[in-house]
């Protein structure tokens, strides 16, 4: 039997399958604290699939809201990468050994 | 305007979002080379399902899949998972932060 409970890790991964979602994260990187309308101006999207992005953010704890008068601003929270990057460490060694055996290939053609 | 198009950290997020994916992966770690029916064994889905997510490991390029007569055998591909590493690094420096911040929190508790 296996292990499958994490729906942690479940929310970051889906959190992150998406480039609008992960350009929200990188745009909280240099702005954060903006303002929601801040945040959606340079997306070719509705505000309205902004706002739905922004929940799944917050849902996967990645990001927090604050609401101030009528203005919400949103702040990175990085932690739950962390997890993520944990369970992809374990697989590090897999993709190294198969970029050695890459380069070594290219090396021997390079000789040939 | 922000970069869109990655496609491939879109699949290999979305491959790993889910925890019947993940395992399957961890099986291959210690049974690389297993047959299907062999991960399938003891996952509480049906054979279809766990084909369903075999097909998606594959399209994300984490998986390749191999026919030899009637046996069809899995070999993990590590190699993608290395740009979501990538990708969660540069992240990395804020969590850190962040957990800094805590662990500051809870030793000043400690003092009180």
């Amino acid at each position: 039997m296996v292990k499958f409970s994490e729906p942690d890790l479940d929310r970051t991964f889906a959190a992150l399958a998406d480039p609008t979602r992960r350009a929200l994260l990188a745009r909280l990187v240099s702005q954060d604290g903006a303002s929601v309308s801040e945040l959606a101006e340079p997306f070719p999207v509705s505000l309205p699939a902004i706002l739905k992005h922004l929940n799944v953010l917050s849902d996967a704890g990645l990001i927090t809201r604050q609401k101030t008068g009528r203005t919400v601003t949103c702040r990175l929270n990085a932690a739950p990468m962390a997890d993520a990057m944990a369970w992809l460490d374990h697989y590090q060694q897999f993709w190294s050994a198969q970029l050695d055996r890459l380069a070594h290939f290219v090396e021997d053609d390079d000789l040939s």
